[in-house]
């Protein structure tokens, strides 16, 4: 599946590019005036191969979430229970990602692709009774952006700690890749019109940090950032578990899988399928955060042309998210300090892009609107 | 009605701030993860005394409208003659504020305070059907988001030349910001949660120039810009009649009036007087580009404290608008080298404003949703 779906993705269409920028000049507004908006709706015209390219509606928004044996190491001062806890709370419709997605009408799609500890019995009642609801409404429910759903694939009860072994097997981090191809592949079968990142992982900036020095070739100190906001000696702690990690690994940037075997989490590795999922079919990918660059630089190397796919919507705080962004070529939508995860700067930014297609549909042209050119 | 709006404007309400404040810090999210939305939803709390603060909802994107006397002097390759053309393609519909409203939601309301020539017949048969329809419907429509309406309060048809003479009288001044100030009444009347500012006029980021460096005590060539992408003669010659107004009527800025009248556009003082309103209703007031950012600081000229009900929508790629937000003390929400005007910066903040207030309304507490803390 992670072969065929590589297969799948191409380059982006240079006569629909061509399309919207004509498009563009005739418009009734100073060219050039939508500054960075101009040049993503060309990019996703190239994407869709048409112009104008579809509205990415209705958007669906997939939070992977997965355990992490280095939290053994102390790099975080959050209990790994919290990782399970927030899928209740994302299932309940408590957590930020919930209220950004129902502003937005963005679906949720819970993934369980690694947690390690069980996920409270509330949640489960939560999500029976949206299914309740769901089936007395008569719908699959599978977009809707009222009721979060849960889907249920975990590879393993969290990775292994990388700072001493593996983090996971080739066979584990392939598995965690085709479960966000899966997801891919469900969500715009029911009719998505754009992906957006989530992830949810007490420890997942560790893994994150040292997914893109070994992607970017960074130093681990350039890296790695506070994630949920560590004290100095948890944040020296941190930098130098991602240097012992690269240093007894030694993970080849040109192998992606062994780079996410070596050193990654099963989120991070499914949301490389995830985007590459969502190329496959030339549907937009909004990325989210630290996590959701890291694993776009493994999409990137798995294949060069879904960066084509690819849309940055903020700029996280975590410094590594920087250097990712720099090596993929993409200028972020939203720059706010937003370091939450979760999909929330995804989300965000969501309108921005919504925006940017809407105006190639709707606007009207000097010729049409009988205004003057200068 | 200038003086009674001024004295209704006051501080921010520390009480609600540090309401907000507090709850941020039980909501079911690391301490700060939300960045500068953190922030901007403390200010909101308060400005409107309470936490949560409403939402803003609905919101109404005013546009003011006005020609420029410095026309004459080449500073523009546009025809005067688009500011009335794009007033029939706002009131049609088909301008990119028209799209970027419809999708967030906003009304538009189009405020003739300036135009120098006819507005086209068609947009008043369009203004005729919307109204028409809105009757049918039995509504007021001043909040409507399908049908954009247009208010008549010419003060005079442009501004004199600021390169030659005053551009208005302090009476022309008084009553564009007086016309500014009463649509703010009445659309918070209507039941506006937040205004958006908007702007048309061909030449008018000349005068806006001019009032930046006014009230900035910038060098005309570091508040200048080149618009809608002027080539380098005319840049240059729009440098030199920005310096040759100032030099010609040396304006106080602790008399934003006299600022206003002497190098200011007919809808630059009526977005003072939006700015004022929004102020004294306690109602937020988001900024678009450097129209609105001149303008803004002729507000805080006369009302220091009206900065407070005051969000930065984008960073314009006009130099000017920088300068301006620095001496504000703003920090821009978007910055995406959008330089159209219109409201279109605004309306693309506008999600991110009603996220930030949204997450004091919905998220979940670490108590309340059975999540441990660090």
């Amino acid at each position: 599946m992670l072969e065929t779906t590589i297969a799948a993705i191409g380059p982006l269409d240079e006569p629909a590019m061509a399309a919207a920028r004509e498009l563009h000049g005739r418009l009734t507004k100073p060219a050039g005036s939508l500054g960075a908006l101009e040049e993503l709706s060309v990019r996703l015209a190239g994407l869709a191969g048409n112009c104008p390219p579809p509205l990415p509606e209705p958007a669906a928004v997939a939070i992977f979430a997965g355990d992490h044996g280095v939290h053994a190491q102390g790099v975080t001062p959050w209990p790994q229970e919290v990782t399970a806890q927030m899928i209740g709370n994302f299932l309940a419709g408590g957590a930020v990602v919930n209220a950004f997605a129902r502003q937005a009408g963005a679906a949720v799609t819970v993934v369980d692709v690694g947690v390690a500890t069980p996920i409270p019995a509330a949640a489960d009642d939560a999500v029976a009774a949206d299914a309740a609801a769901d089936r007395d409404a008569g719908g699959s429910g599978t977009l809707d952006s009222r009721a979060p759903r849960l889907v249920s694939a975990n590879v393993r009860a969290g990775t292994r700690d990388l700072a001493v072994t593996a983090a996971l097997t080739r066979d584990e981090a392939r598995a965690a890749v085709e479960t966000g191809i899966r997801v891919a592949n469900d969500l715009v079968a029911a009719g998505a019109g754009i992906l957006l990142t989530g992830d949810m992982g007490i420890g997942n900036t560790t893994p994150a940090a040292a997914l893109i020095a070994a992607f970017t070739d960074a130093d681990p100190a350039a890296a790695t950032g506070r994630g949920t906001g560590v004290d100095d000696p948890t944040y020296r702690r941190k930098v130098e578990v991602v240097r012992t990690a690269l240093d007894r690994h030694r993970p080849d940037p040109a192998d992606p899988l062994g780079v996410l075997a070596a050193v990654g989490g099963l989120e991070h590795a499914a949301l490389t399928g995830l985007i590459l999922g969502a190329a496959a079919h030339r549907v937009p990918v909004l990325l989210d955060g630290v996590i959701a660059v890291s694993a776009a630089l493994a999409a990137a190397a798995f294949a060069p042309d879904a960066v084509g796919a690819m849309v940055a919507g903020h700029r996280s705080a975590e410094p590594g998210a920087t250097l990712a962004l720099r090596r993929l070529g993409l200028v972020p939508l939203i720059d706010l300090g937003l370091r939450l995860g979760e999909g929330t700067g995804a989300l965000l930014a969501l309108p921005v892009v919504t925006g940017a297609v809407r105006v190639l549909h709707e606007v009207a042209t000097f010729d049409s609107a009988g205004v003057a050119e200068k």
